[in-house]
């Protein structure tokens, strides 16, 4: 249609005549000619090894085996599945030293958490510390984080409890609960390996950053508030989570239920503790006193008791405690029957929950130490631990946040800590579990709501809000899932939400408007740079997505109403008519056949009109596949345009010479 | 760290000097200091309402209404909810000509179709013509699609039939079975009436084209295998669709089930059919020998059964078929009761199934007429019409694709042609049904054939296969489900595959390693344009899509894995030790508080190393989030630019100076 252009030249206005001069003068200088690219297509073989190495093999884990003898690739793959054989071949005294300090730091913190979690999870005390036993020993051999602290962790203990106890009463049939904890925890270490072996790590990802925020912050709440049967010596209390539940049990029992002497010695203690907290958080040097403040009170409070015979008075104790190393329990998993589905189940949500809260803080230290974790290894790691634990009676262990902060500040160096912290909690199963009879609850109770109220992230809430109001929405949703419903259902609200957000950006992509930057070769968003002036008888968008089936009819409708706009302006001003729609395909990572579709109806409906579609600057991908279907053709090589400027030259100078 | 840079500097080769000095010429004209645009931020609310406007308003429907008086924003109403009340004012009697012409034409293809459709849904034939008849008039006075035909289809019967007879046998519960089917066909409706209103249509377009054509090829050779039954006169078939049992059940038969007169009458006027259709494709005006061959062959082969008698040597016929028009059912339709939930499942996946191929056939045609369609305009007429239907004896209707073909070749000219077929069909019903007790069913079963050979668009799915062969991965999954498992298990693989498939490009995005083509300013994928130069003691890396959660960690490894690729390159070569990487944020479209943190952890990374971190082009959501997040301020406000170009400019000319 080189009519059109011309008949539009004759109503160019000065401004844009001199400058497309300007342009002229920058042209010997810019652009050499150059066409877009093209190289030629990949063979199918090579593009699909490709995928899949990117797909899977991101990290590129094989490269260290390049160019190896075969005896040195035996080596590094031996080195691959246990670390341990690399980093222990360099381990010094030195090392040692601080492994040794945040070991025991740790293990003073995790002995009295992991009785109360294992309450948590409905289980007996004795299983809590058996988790600390195995487990740690396992990833110290497998894992490549140097500062996570492995052991049960709140979260999932809360979480395994519940699932649980939707299938089994643990008062009534209390083997079967256990047997099912440990079929649980196998299957989630066999999700974990798995996913790890078979390097879909990425799937975790799929649960959003703010949605884990508010998941978390909720699950803090909820076990906070199971915490006040213990905390306020509540015998009958709700088996719900649910917050209104809770304070409608806690309510039922004000007159009767409340037990003022366990009040008091639970008040008492989760002052001092969360006084340690707060001098711990003002002098980063005295983390150890809110590190060894659990470990403090359970001794202070059980000689306390034990002297003060206050369990009469009805102050609950932990009564009895199994003493003894892990007994084995791989003949209690149920291989088959109806439970063995119901356990799969249960093993696979906490296995992901488990996996989430276990790689997010491996990263973060790794970062801070600047280290390399590699996802997939580290849940292989995390999965043969589960599995050899769900053997050796524990239940789903994975990194604890609040306890590997500890071992970091306590100066740890290697996964040692976690073997030292290992034995400490051997010689307690073997030697001092029965003087943890006289242990209140409601210190534990203490314990676990100083612990877990780190957890509740509201900063993090708060420069979300600022950032994203959706993903607050989606932070939002999860904890009010979790607070007023069930940690389940968090969790369910948690995902839908993080994936409807990604499925919505790709439905509905934006779409800019573009302008010339004055006396530039730049063109831009002209809301994001208002002094961006529109180029006259042409109108230049940008789609900022990749063209799919999800957006491919919105798109089209999209620019068309662009044109729309423009041409009612121009109307309005008297302006020139629009001869030339300029799509800018820079963001246009990729495109599908509904998206070439889509391209070839906005073809169509342009040139209906007498305008025509010149494309600026598709990607590799793009114009692989705009030539395999042909649509190259269909609008004619010379429309497609290396950038917006070129296309503006080519066609803006020759109206504007006909002034 | 100036010191840095001045260091780099020294080692700077001449050729990147030369580029740079030359680079000084350009400036004055290039970029007038321009900064990264960034205009105050909406308030939440104006925030908010554009999402909301954007998401559900895309196409902007209350822009008709603006400035005008009350009268005629009324009038404009009824007009949008009744669009005959538009079209109608301007209609001509040589529109109507057209519109004759067409409804005569689709209403004889319609008859027969019809008839074979509410058997494959395992409905009486009766009910296949009721949905004929009053469907197409609701259609005819809201919908706005011109030369849509409307009735039952090939794919939502046999779809419906599927799910139907997995609740209850048609056979032996007759009653309830079409009592369900009412149901379902009610909360069809409702259904699509109800994401219309919302303006949730976009929900529909999850489906991905190519999963569509292989679903419609699959459904088509499901189709045609069922009807082997009547083709080849089985009386003992097998009910599932699968082509295993299908084939199974048709070999059982060879010897003593097939009927000879029925496969050679069967066989006569298939051959008949597929020559017309030939004849009409080779010359598009005879098209109407192709649309009206059908009933000739309905009327042909009935009077020479009734002459014959053939149906005394087993020739199956339709044997009976109910007078008069469609009586009321709304009664029928199950609002309590345990069906209730059963139908309004079904109709779920009918109803959204139907809209698909409406839709789908609104757009191509309006395309090729340009014409807008409001596609949830459409959803609302396309559910009233069904809502109607459930209480009118009718089954779910919806548009066909083979007969809107017709329609359009008829030179149909609005929704008046399906008014006219409607009138046919009345009349049928009223006068001449009994005289279709002696149609054969092989004639029925050779018309469904050659009509719903016409889905399988293989010519499609070889463009696709050559355009995107992951898209022909969806494709083929749905074929197969379809055609060796079931309906139902071939839509839910074509679902799960069109969203992994956007999961999958989200979680794994492209990243390029960005040179500059020689004497521009510009910087390109070197992978693309191999002409293009690296940057020596720079390493800039585009990444090409939002930076969310789900690739935020990936993203972060694989800028480290470039760096750490061209670092050791630059070692081999003995090249300048890399200073400054520049991350191109020009396909960035969005980032989120993952993203944010992965560049954060970026930045301490580089730190580290002693290497800068500079962004190019952020967009104007992002950059609005890495100042809202601080991040600007973090790495430096200095450290964003315009362009990359700008960045090259004020880092690699400083160090070139010093050599």
């Amino acid at each position: 249609m080189p009519r059109a252009v011309s008949d539009g030249g004759e109503h160019m206005d000065s401004e844009i005549a001199s400058r497309s001069s300007s342009h002229r003068r920058v042209d010997s200088v810019q652009h050499a000619g150059y066409k877009v690219g093209f190289p030629p297509k990949k063979k199918l073989l090579d593009e699909f090894t490709d995928a899949v190495k990117e797909t899977f093999f991101a990290d590129d884990p094989l490269r260290q085996y390049k160019d190896q003898s075969r005896s040195k690739k035996v080596l590094l793959g031996l080195q691959h599945i246990f670390p341990v054989l690399d980093w222990g071949r360099h381990y010094t005294f030195a090392k040692f030293r601080g492994d040794l300090v945040a070991g025991l730091t740790i293990a003073s913190l995790c002995i009295p958490q992991d009785i109360g979690y294992a309450k948590l999870a409905g289980l007996l005390p004795q299983y809590g510390l058996y988790s600390s036993f195995v487990p740690p020993l396992i990833y110290a051999l497998m894992g490549s984080s140097r500062d996570i602290a492995i052991g049960p962790v709140a979260v999932v203990s809360l979480l395994l409890g519940t699932l649980l106890q939707n299938e089994i009463d643990p008062k009534k049939n209390p083997t079967e609960y256990t047997r099912l904890a440990f079929t649980a925890t196998f299957f989630a270490g066999v999700t974990q390996a798995a996913l790890g072996f078979f390097r879909l790590g990425f799937i975790i990802e799929f649960l959003s950053h703010a949605a884990i925020v508010g998941f978390m912050a909720g699950a803090a709440i909820t076990i906070a508030l199971q915490q006040l049967k213990g905390f306020l010596g509540i015998v009958d209390f709700t088996k719900k989570t649910d917050i209104i539940s809770v304070m409608k049990s806690v309510w039922k029992n004000v007159h009767h239920g409340w037990n003022w002497e366990t009040i008091l010695i639970g008040a008492c203690f989760l002052a001092f503790l969360l006084v340690t907290k707060y001098i711990a958080k003002k002098n980063k040097k005295l983390f150890w006193v809110s590190a060894i403040a659990p470990l403090t009170s359970v001794i202070i409070s059980t000689f306390f008791v034990y002297i003060t015979r206050a369990d009469k008075h009805g102050v609950a104790i932990v009564k009895h405690i199994n003493k003894g190393i892990n007994p084995p329990s791989a003949s209690l998993i149920y291989f088959t029957g109806p439970y063995l589905a119901k356990g799969f189940k249960i093993g696979v949500v906490a296995g992901m929950i488990g996996l989430t809260e276990a790689i997010a803080i491996g990263r973060t230290f790794a970062g801070m130490k600047d280290y390399q974790i590699d996802g997939n290894k580290e849940m292989v790691a995390l999965g043969t631990m589960n599995i050899v634990g769900s053997m050796t009676s524990c239940y789903v262990a994975t990194g604890s946040f609040s306890r590997s902060a500890v071992n970091y500040m306590a100066g740890c160096h290697t996964a040692v800590s976690n073997v030292v912290m290992s034995i400490v909690v051997l010689l307690t199963l073997e030697l001092i579990t029965p003087l943890f009879k006289y242990t209140p609850n409601a210190i534990l109770s203490a314990i676990i709501i100083s612990a877990v109220l780190g957890l509740i992230d509201y900063q993090t809430a708060y420069l979300i809000w600022k950032v994203d109001k959706l993903d607050f929405l989606a932070c939002l949703g999860a904890f009010f899932g979790v607070v007023f419903s069930s940690v389940e259902y968090g969790l369910l609200i948690a995902v839908v939400i993080s994936l409807a957000k990604i499925l919505l950006q790709v439905t509905r992509p934006r779409t800019a408007l573009l302008g010339n930057l004055p006396r530039t070769t730049i063109y831009r968003n002209i809301d994001q740079y208002p002094e961006a002036t529109l180029v006259p008888g042409m109108v230049i968008v940008r789609v900022d997505s990749a063209i799919y089936f999800t957006n491919s009819n919105y798109v089209k409708e999209r620019i068309l109403r662009w044109l729309r706009d423009e041409e009612e302006r121009q109307q309005d001003q008297k302006l020139l008519k629009t001869e030339f729609l300029i799509v800018e395909l820079s963001p246009v990572i990729d495109i599908d056949t509904s998206g070439i579709h889509a391209l070839e109806d906005l073809f169509r409906a342009l040139e209906k009109r007498k305008i025509q579609l010149i494309l600026a600057n598709p990607g590799l991908a793009v114009i692989q596949k705009l030539r395999s279907a042909k649509f190259a053709d269909l609008i004619g090589e010379d429309k497609i345009f290396l950038t917006v400027e070129d296309a503006v030259k080519k066609f803006a100078p020759k109206a504007a010479e006909n002034v």
